[in-house]
C-alpha cells in the first residue's frame, strides 16, 4: 500500500470518528472520500459503527459501488448513497451519511432547514427534500439500489446536503475537512433554527450573505484549523486512532508517519 | 455452573450497563433474559442500580417471579412485570422497564408515540398506554402485584412497547441485542417526534415502512453491529465488565471464554 | 473529632459532590445537615463550589446561623436559609439550597409544579412559590438576612420544597439520602413537565398516587440503593471523595472506615 | 518576558479553555485581557481554536489589532472587535466573541435577552442587537474591517453584552474572572429564558433587583470563587495547562509560580 493510500485510509477513520464526537454519528451513518487522481474510486469503511472505524477497516469502491478487491466482511448496505453522487458530481470528492438528532425533526415535519448563522452558510442557501416513498411507494427506507442512490443524487442536485424524510441526511464536500465543517455546522444551524422558531421567529442569512459567508469557511486556514480542533478533542476523549494502528496500517507508511509527526511534537515544543 | 448460564449473565449485566449508558435506564429499571431452552425460567438482576450490575448480581426466577435459589438480597418489586410477560408471551425472550427522560414526556401527557424515523419502526405501528388506576385506583405506582403485571402485559398484547401513564415504559424483544437496539431508538424516536411536534407537524412512517424497516432491524448482522458498538461504547467510557469479574462469573467459563476473545483480537491485528 | 462527626462532614461533602455531579448543583448551592442528637447544630462547608467540597470544608453552625468555632474562611452568605428551616421544621435533617437548570424555567415563569411521575411524588403534592421582593422589595436577590431566611421557612411551610422566584429552589429532607433523590427526582420531574407542556397536556399524579409513592420512596432500601448509585457515579467520574481523605478527616475515624469498606469488598469477591 | 507577563497569558489560555468547558466557545471565539498598566495593548492569542490556546499562543497587539511582534503565525481575522471596543471603553478589561449555543435563539430570532435570574445580572438590564447587514450590507458575516468593529463597539455602548444578528455575541468584563462569570451565566440566563419562554410566561428581575444582584457578583469572593471552580473542573477533564507548559511559559515566573501554588496545597493538607 502507498504512503498515500495509509494517508487516506486514516483520514477516512478520523473523518468517521470525529463526526461521531461531535454528535453527528451514532451506530449508524458513514464516510467516504473519492481518491485523489482516480475519480472512478472511492474509499469506504466496511460495515462498521464510525466511532470504531479503524484505518484499515477502509475498503475501495468503484462507483458501481462494488468492492475493487473481493471480500467477504460485511459492507454498508447503503453504500450506493456515495457511488450515484460521486457519479453524478464530479466536484464532490466526500460523503457523509447520518442521522444526527439534530437535523431529524426537520426530516419529520418537513420543515425547510435554512442557514441562521454565519457557520450554516456552508450549507448552502437551500436544502432539498427528499421523499424516497413519493418515488419507490413503502420501503424499508434504506437506499440500498442503484436507482434509490441515483433519485438521491438528483435530488442533492448542485447542493450540499439533502434532507431525507423519515431517515436522515446526506452531506457532500470538496474534501474531508470541508465536509467534516459542513456537517457539524448543519447540525448546530439545525438546533439553532429549531430553537428559534420557539421563540416565534427565525430570521435566515441573505443570499448575499450565505454566499459570502460560505466562501469564507472554504479558506485552508479556516478548515485546517477545524479540523486540529476536532482531531485534538477526539484525542483527548481517548477515542483517537493510535500511533501503533497508524504505523500497521501500511508497512511502507511507517517512516512517513514518523517523519509527518515529528515536526509536529517539535514545534509545540519550540512554541513553549 | 455452566459455561452458557455464565455467559447468559454477563450478557444480562452488559444490557444493563449499555442501556444506562445510552440513556435508557438511570438509577431505577431492569433488564431480563428468558433462559434458551427453558421456557419457564427468567434471569434478572438483584434489586441494584443497572449501571452496577455485575453478572454475580443476575438470579434465576421461575415464571411466578420466585427466585429459584433461596436469597437473602433485596429484590426487584416490580419483577411481576417480567414474569408476566413472559408467561403471556413466548415469543419474547428479554424484557426491559425503564424510565427513559426521552418517552416521559409522553408517559404525562399521553401523547401517542409512533415511528417517524426508519430505527423507530422496530418499536411497532402502535404503543399502547397502560393506566394502571383505571384498574387499580390509587397505588404507589409500582407494578409488584401478579394481577398488575399480567394487566400490563394484556395491555402490552402483541406489541413490542407498552407505555405507562405517570411512570415509564416496557419493551420485549426476541433477543437481548434485538431489545437493546429496540429501546434505544425508541427512545431516539420519541425525542425525534417531541421535536418535530414543536416544528407544527409529524409524519409518521407508513404502515408498509414501518413493516419493511422493522424486518431489516431484525437481521443478526444489523444487531450484532449495534451490539458492538454499544459494548465498546460502554468499555471505553470505563464502566465495561472488567476481565477478572468474567473470569470468576463462573469457574469453567474461564477457557471458553478466552478462546472466544482470542480471535476478535488476532482478526483486530489482521487488519492491520 | 469523633468517628461519628467525621461520617458525617464525609457525608455532607459527598452529597454536595453528588448534587453537583447529577446537574442539581453548579458553581453555587450548597448541602447541610442537622447533627443527630444536637437539634441545635448544623454542618454546612465553607464557601465554596459544591463538586469541590472536602470533608475538611464542612463546619458546624448553631441555628442562628453562625459557626461554633471561630473561623476566618469566607462562609456561605445564604446560610441562613439552613438555619431558619432547620428553627421551623423540626422534621427537617437536611437542607439544599440550588439553581438546578431544570427547574429555573418555573422560578422565571411561576409556572405551577407537579409531580407527573411516580419518582416525582417525594417532592409533594402542592411546592410552594417564594418571592422575595413581595415582603422586601428590591434585593440583591441573595437570603442572607434572618428574617429573609424565616420568611422562606414560612413559605415551605410544612412542604419538601419551595420555589424561588427569579433564583432557585430548596429542599428538605429527613436525611441526606432522602434528600438527595428528592432533590435529583424533583429535577427530573421538572424536565418530564416542561417537556409534556410543550405535547399540551401534563397530567400530574393523583392525591393519592402522590402520598403512597412518596411513602415507597422513603424506604430505606430504596434511598440505600439510589445513594450507593449516585457514590458510585461519582466515584467513577473521578470526583469522589480520595481514601486519604478521608482518612485524615478524623484520625479515630481511620480503623472505622476500614472495618465498613472491608465486608463490601469481600460481600463484592463472595459475589464472584 | 516578565512574571506578570507570563502570569497574564497564562490566564488568557485558562479563560479560553474555561470558557470552551462550559460550553461558550467551541471551534471558535476567543478571549483577550487588557495588559494592565499599558492601556494601548491587550493580549490575544494566535488563530486557533480556544479549549487548544496555550499560554505560548497568546500575542500582543496594539489598540489598531497589530501584532506588536512581528508573526506569521495565523490571527483571528475578527480582532478588531477586541481593538475597537478597547478603544471606545477605558473601563473594559477584557473581552470575549462567542457563538454560544444558548445565545443563538436569540441572535436568530432577535428576541430581548432579559435577566430572568439573579445571576443574569452582570449581563445587564438591556442587551443591545447589532445587526451588521444595517450598516454593512451582505458580508460575510465577520466583524474584520475596522470600522465594522467600530459599529459594534458604538452598539455596545455602556452595556455588558451585545447580540450580533444570525452570529453571536461579544461580552466585555471588568477583569477576566468577572469576564468568564458574566459569560457563562448570560448564557444559562438564554437558556432558562427560551424555557420559559414555552411555558408561557418570562418575569424578568426588577431593574432594582438587576442593579443589586450585579454589584453583589462583582465581589472579589464571589469571582474568585467561581474561577476556582471552572479551573479546577477545567483541570480534572483532563484539559488544564500542564505545570511543564506554565513552567516554559516564561522562564522567569518559574520560582514565582512554585511558591504560588506552593501554599495551596499546604492549605489542602492542613485542613485534612
Amino acid at each position: 500500500m502507498s504512503a498515500e493510500l495509509a494517508k487516506e485510509r486514516r483520514d477516512v477513520a478520523l473523518a468517521n470518528r470525529m463526526l461521531a464526537h461531535e454528535g453527528v454519528l451514532d451506530a449508524f451513518g458513514h464516510v467516504s472520500v473519492r481518491r485523489p487522481g482516480r475519480a472512478d474510486r472511492y474509499l469506504l469503511p466496511r460495515s462498521r459503527s464510525p466511532e470504531l472505524i479503524e484505518p484499515s477497516d477502509v475498503l475501495e469502491f468503484d462507483l458501481d459501488s462494488r468492492p475493487v478487491a473481493a471480500t467477504d466482511v460485511h459492507l454498508y448496505s447503503e453504500r450506493v448513497i456515495h457511488g450515484e453522487i460521486y457519479k453524478a458530481r464530479p466536484d464532490v470528492m466526500a460523503v457523509v451519511h447520518h442521522h444526527a438528532p439534530a437535523v431529524m425533526p426537520f426530516c419529520v415535519s418537513g420543515t425547510a432547514l435554512v442557514p441562521v448563522f454565519h457557520l450554516g452558510a456552508p450549507m448552502g442557501a437551500s436544502v432539498p427534500f427528499w421523499d424516497q416513498r413519493a418515488e419507490f411507494g413503502d420501503t424499508n427506507m434504506l437506499v440500498v439500489k442503484p436507482e434509490e442512490g441515483a433519485s438521491l443524487a438528483r435530488a442533492l442536485g448542485p447542493h450540499a446536503m439533502v434532507l431525507m424524510r423519515g431517515h436522515g441526511a446526506t452531506v457532500v464536500g470538496a474534501s474531508l475537512p470541508d465536509l467534516v465543517l459542513r456537517a457539524v455546522y448543519a447540525a448546530r444551524n439545525a438546533e439553532y433554527q429549531w430553537q428559534a422558531h420557539q421563540l416565534g421567529k427565525v430570521t435566515p442569512l441573505s443570499a448575499g450573505e450565505i454566499e459570502k459567508a460560505a466562501l469564507v469557511h472554504k479558506q485552508p486556514n479556516v478548515v485546517t484549523r477545524t479540523w486540529e480542533y476536532w482531531s485534538m478533542r477526539l484525542e483527548k476523549s481517548g477515542n483517537g486512532i493510535p500511533e501503533e494502528t497508524r504505523a500497521r496500517a501500511g508497512a511502507k507508511s511507517k517512516s512517513v508517519s514518523r517523519k509527518k509527526s515529528a515536526p509536529r511534537k517539535s514545534a509545540k515544543r519550540r512554541r513553549g
